[in-house]
């Protein structure tokens, strides 16, 4: 197997505009986040990359979670008092603390994207924005671990202070 | 707003195994890739972050495209004749190339995890892998942009050495 050894490193095209200066009462996921509005300010070099983008009506956002320090590779999330490994939930502490979200995109403006459904902090960095297609990115699943049962109660739980 | 200006900057956490050694002849996404097999080798220092993983049908994975060099902001895209902005397509040179897949799962092994639909390159390095959800992940998204009547191509659609 080849392997590259070049270390990854990348420049943000945006950061977020959030209601949420802080992790602590932030909602854990964006089902949680749908009373909430924000957006993503892109750098204006980048701009030209929005061409199109209005026509669709969710946005995958990955962000840079630059408040989280280190890592665990066991973890106790929101939704459970069990331990699981890092790569079985979706908490911020990763080795790579990449935040992954799909937000309803309510307009795209002359600076970046006004969006709905918000669970990342103020000044979050954006890593990458795509489009949410439908043949691409919904999979009949059959099978969700532990979060069976408890996955439907993020649209109410919110963050608290354990991964800060 | 506040604004990080650290550089970020990630290292593999796994790499990935894959059937293809060329962008050449690749599925340009999982949908397109499901006759193909392959697997994510984690790093023996991330293993025990695998635990639990087992019980999830499907995982989000994200990649470095190292192959990537350079972007542009209007790409013409597999699927279209016409310029999009990038951020309006799922196409690889981004500024900054991740890659964003959902995969079915195999198993996991004492390695890593065995997937099927497979649409990256041998030796790929793999940044984050998560569990697909479909409480965070099913949005009953409306519209699909220059995708519409599109996207179901990429089941059969495969890479040409546009993105070289």
């Amino acid at each position: 197997m080849k392997r590259t050894k070049e270390e990854i490193t990348y420049e943000p095209i945006g950061f977020f505009r959030s209601p949420f200066s802080d992790i602590k009462g932030m909602p854990i996921q964006p089902v949680g986040g749908m009373d909430y509005e924000g957006s993503i300010e892109i750098l204006a070099e980048f701009r030209d990359g929005l061409k199109d983008l209005e026509g669709f009506s969710h946005l995958i956002v990955l962000s840079h979670l630059h408040r989280i320090k280190g890592y665990d590779l066991l973890v106790k999330p929101f939704l459970d008092n069990d331990y699981h490994g890092i790569f079985a939930t979706r908490s911020p502490k990763r080795p790579n603390p990449v935040g992954f979200s799909i937000m309803e995109i309510r307009q795209v403006t002359a600076t970046g994207v006004d969006l709905r459904g918000i669970d990342v902090i103020d000044g979050t960095p954006v890593i990458d924005i795509k489009p949410y297609v439908a043949d691409f990115d919904i999979w009949q699943a059959s099978r969700f671990g532990w979060f069976e049962g408890k996955s439907g109660q993020a649209t109410r739980h919110k963050s608290d202070d354990r991964f800060r």
